[in-house]
Parts: C-alpha cells; sequence; structure tokens
C-alpha cells in the first residue's frame, strides 16, 4: 500500500509538463506513428482489448423515431472502486424496471441530455423508487488512493475498495493532474483532509447522477449523459457512474429544450421521448459483445500520444499535448 | 510596438499558473462574487456590452424543420487581424448568394456539422465559385503580435494588421497558454520562426473552414461549426473564422451522418439538410441587433473567475480553474 502512495507521488513528481505517453517515446520504449489514431486502434491486436461483462452494461430502448426506426442507447457503468454505491443503485432500479415509461425530460445544448421520471418533483404523481436504496455521502465522488485511509463509503467491508491503478499519466490540464485508471479518465489530486485521491472526470458522453442542493446526492434514479464541452467544473460535484458506449446520437441529436436549463416544456411545444426500458446488459437478449482498447496496452499509449501529436497528412503542426476528454477510450463490438 | 512586446512577455511570465482574473480578485482589484456566472451577465451595466455591427453577421437560413418552423442561424465574423483573408472570401461568396441551395452535407457527433456544395467534388456538377477569391497561405492561421514583424498575408497595406489585444490571460492549458482578445478565445506562444503569435482557437459553436490536404487552406465556400469536446488539435491547422451567436441547435441536433467521417449518405437513407440562403446582417431585413460582454470589462473578468470558482449553492467545491473553451463569451440580442 505504501508502495503505491511513493509511486503515485514520484509519477506525479516526475513528469508534471510531459504526457507519459511521449515520455515512453522520448525513452525509446515506444515508437512514434505517423498513423491517425483511429488506424493505430485498427491495427491493435486483440491481445490488447478488455472485455466488458454484459452485467456492467445499461442498456437503454428509447420509443422509436419517426420514421419507426429503433432507437438504442448502451451504456457501460464504472468499476470498483468508483461510485459504487449509486451503481449498486443504478442496478436495482433496473430490475425493479423503474425506468420503463419514464422519459428523456430536458436536453441542454452544449451541456447534458437527462432523464428519469418527469413527475419526480410531484409528491401525488412521483413513482416510488425501490426499495433498499443508498443515500451515498459526498466523499463518494472520490476515491482515496490508499485503501488504509479510506472512508468507507461504499460498503466494500473490511477489504476496502480495490486500489487503483494510474496507467497512463498526462499533462495536468486547467482543472487537475489527469490520468487513465482501469480504462477510464480520472483526476487526481489531494482531498479535502490531504489524501491522494482519484475521481472520475466529465468528458463528452460521461454519465451522471442528477441531484438537488448539496447535501444531497441523487439516488441515481435521474441520470444525464454529456452532449458538449467537457464541463469540468462538475467534478468531484456530481457523481459520474458510466459512459456512452454505443447510440449517443440518439440523445445529443434530440431538440433541445426550451424551458430554464433545457428542461422540456410542453406548454412551449417540446416534446419528451419516451423511454421504453433501461435494463441491465444480462437480461437483454441478443445483446453484441463489447470491449474496449485497454489503456494499460502499448496500443493505448500510442494512441493516446497520436491524439496529442498528429503527424497524419492533413496536420501541418502537431499541438504537442491533448486534454484527457480529447482521448477518448475506444470501445467497439467484438467481432 | 516594442512595449507590446514587452507588455506580453511580461503577463506570460508574470503569472503562469494563476488566471488573471483571479490575480485581479487576490489584488483586490475585484471583489469575488458568490453568484452563478449567468447571474453575473445578468447584472452587467449596459457600458460593459460592446455592439456587434450587422456587417459582421452571417445569417443561414435552412430549410423549415418537419413542423414547417424556421432555422435561423446566426455567425459572428472574426474581427481583423483574425483570419481576414478568408473573411474576405465568406463576404464575397455571400454577396454572390453561393451558398443559396446548397446544403449540410456532414454531421459527426461530437465533432463538426458542415456545410457547402455537396457536388463540390464532382468537377461536371460542382457550383461555380465567384471570382476574385483570395488564396490564402498557412501562415494566415497565425498573427504576429508585432505588427513589424508581420509577413502580411491578408492585404492589410503598409500599416499592417492592428495589433491584437491581450484582455485576459487563463492559465495555461495542455495545448497553450490561452487568453481572450478583443472578445475571442485565442492560444498566444511562438511561431515557427520563433516570434509570439496569436491564433483563434477552436470551441464549441467556432466556425471554420473546410480544407483539402496541405498546403490548401480552404477558400470559405466549405465551412462547419464545432458542435463536440472543442478540438484544440485543429487550432493552426484551419482557419476560424467566426462563431455562432444564436441558433446553433438547429445544427447541433441535426441527424448523425451514416457516412465516413459523419458524411451524409443517402444510400443509407441520410437526408441532407437545405440551405435556402447565407447572407450578411447588412442584407437582412428586420435582423435584431447583437452584443457581446466586452472581455475588456470587469463584468466579464468576474464572470470568468465565477466560471473558475463556482460558489453558487450547488456546487461543494469550486474547480480553480476553466479551460478557455468553458468560458463562453456572452452573447446576446440587444434589448
Amino acid at each position: 500500500m505504501h508502495k503505491t502512495l511513493i509511486a503515485l507521488a514520484a509519477l506525479l513528481a516526475a513528469s508534471p509538463a510531459l504526457p507519459q505517453a511521449s515520455a515512453a517515446i522520448a525513452a525509446g520504449k515506444t515508437k512514434p506513428s505517423a498513423l491517425a489514431p483511429n488506424e493505430i486502434v485498427a491495427q491493435a491486436p486483440q491481445t490488447d482489448w478488455t472485455a466488458i461483462a454484459a452485467s456492467d452494461l445499461l442498456v437503454m430502448d428509447l420509443a422509436p423515431d419517426a420514421k419507426g426506426k429503433a432507437r438504442r442507447v448502451v451504456i457501460q457503468l464504472m468499476p470498483a472502486p468508483f461510485s459504487q454505491g449509486w451503481v449498486g443503485n443504478i442496478r436495482k432500479l433496473a430490475a425493479a424496471r423503474f425506468w420503463d415509461g419514464t422519459a428523456v425530460n430536458r436536453v441542454q445544448d452544449n451541456y447534458v441530455v437527462q432523464w428519469g421520471d418527469p413527475d419526480a418533483e410531484d409528491k401525488a404523481k412521483a413513482k416510488a423508487l425501490p426499495a433498499g436504496l443508498a443515500t451515498v455521502p459526498e466523499s463518494g465522488y472520490e476515491t482515496e488512493v490508499i485503501r488504509e485511509m479510506v472512508v468507507d463509503p461504499n460498503g466494500f467491508g473490511d477489504e476496502g475498495p480495490p486500489v487503483p491503478s494510474i496507467e497512463l499519466l498526462q499533462k495536468p490540464d486547467t482543472y487537475a493532474t489527469t490520468a487513465f485508471s482501469r480504462g477510464w479518465p480520472v483526476g487526481i489530486g489531494s482531498d479535502k483532509i490531504g489524501s491522494e485521491s482519484i475521481w472520475p472526470v466529465h468528458c463528452y458522453g460521461m454519465v451522471g447522477v442528477g441531484r438537488d442542493m448539496p447535501p444531497n446526492t441523487g439516488t441515481g434514479a435521474e441520470l444525464y449523459v454529456v452532449i458538449g464541452h467537457a464541463p469540468r467544473h462538475l467534478d468531484r460535484n456530481i457523481a459520474l457512474v458510466g459512459r456512452v458506449v454505443e447510440g449517443i446520437e440518439h440523445l445529443s441529436s434530440l431538440p433541445r429544450g426550451h424551458g430554464a436549463l433545457g428542461v422540456y416544456d410542453l406548454a412551449q411545444g417540446d416534446e419528451r421521448t419516451g423511454i421504453q426500458s433501461i435494463r441491465l446488459g444480462d437480461e437483454v437478449k441478443n445483446l453484441p459483445s463489447y470491449e474496449y482498447l485497454s489503456t494499460e496496452s502499448q496500443s493505448f499509449t500510442k494512441y493516446a500520444d497520436a491524439r496529442a501529436n498528429r503527424r497524419d497528412d492533413f496536420f501541418i503542426r502537431p499541438a504537442g499535448g491533448a486534454d484527457i476528454c480529447n482521448i477518448p477510450v475506444p470501445v467497439r463490438r467484438v467481432k
């Protein structure tokens, strides 16, 4: 455990201005590529891909579009140790069919699409939540890097949550030191009591938990997805629970709402998009299998470097860096 | 002139890690605000707003939507000294009614919406461009800060282009030192010959010029708008010519294309959205007037600080920073 802390501190001290990918390349460990990022991904060996369990997918079927075409959105839930209190609630809500017959209620341009019970604010009409949902404290927005120091909000028991690995450190950005950990984009820093902590960040396509004013943290019944420039000011202020891995266009291209904050206002002619069902992936027949490019793989290191330093023919001047949200983790259907 | 260089260098050296807004607040010049950013904007005095000339607007009328509703997009063209070669071409193209009857041809999720002549690649069917369009060299992607050192790509004549002002320096981000200059988000750095240079950056809503492989820089006949996370790797690789100030939702909510790079593929059932007309604002009857919050004003300084440090009730942990694209310059209709 102590070693993990030292390793992290060393990483942070060693390369404050150099992305790890470029450091690896500078050290001659990885050869830079003139390929475009998508070409690097296409050429990655199968061993560099990590399967996503069907039980970690959330499958949302919207009402068909105006032409009668099906609209399915597939979300990957975050793994331990991130946000597990809320993820546990979401599993219960899906098992209870809570979202069936609910709707997309808010679409704010360059911000979020949000869904859940449209009558949630009206006690007389609100849909009952399933029993047994956890109330997760604000401390759950961050995870301590050192297991011994964890105030355990998520019920991992005596073992505490697994210690997250820091696989690929990036240049610090305006908000924090950032990295990839177990396939996810994260921020790294000190929490309020001075421990090293790690937290998922609000990139395009990330899924979060709507909430009321603090100290409310939301149950997970109200979810949103980022459809604009990364709203990183929300990091550590709202729980992130997953990311869309397929079908985000069915949400991002929905008409924007005319009410305050993009909430659909039926009086102004807005129409909600109905949700037929939301299920965990292992309950869905004939669901394809998905896999992501391991953020521990050499292919990902090359890909991240190519996102930061475009050497393919279209570019005349490589940027020399890329913010973490401009390096989306590749996800695909298993062939 | 020499003084301007010193001032810029001093700015860059003095506050590499502190946004100018916070520096002003730390120095007691500006009081921090617990208001939300939009509240600060709403309370800004009229003197902090700068009018946008109708002649600097580009008004795009799309074909009406499925319900017959009009769809108008209003774009503000970039002022001198930025990208003026392309902006000059765009004025000629609009005056020649070049875009009337063309279409939106590409919508790529989390990236761009692009429009122009759908037959541009087919010499037999391509629409003729108006005479007199400039061929702008790649050096036009950046502007030298010091007039004497400018290789004058944009035909400003003996005077050279006006020297841009650096009004509000931000924390350096992953890509560059950034600032606001004359109402626009810009990067600042050294060009290939070592001079200080300044360039507009690819934030959500920014409008750029589609081009072929370098050294082609595009004419301006093919335009795109950013509808996703800021693709900052395009900075200094493609010309930026403006930003959408109203109606971006008519573009960002269009169906995504099924062809490569989101190009509409009619064989796969995609349908292009027609463009009825694109006109310069001073040719459009009954166009509202628009104004932007001056990036030189104290209101903007407070607004930028509040974007970086949310102190309103919803937030439990201010971010302590904001990337330049997360501080959109407020634009509104004149009341």
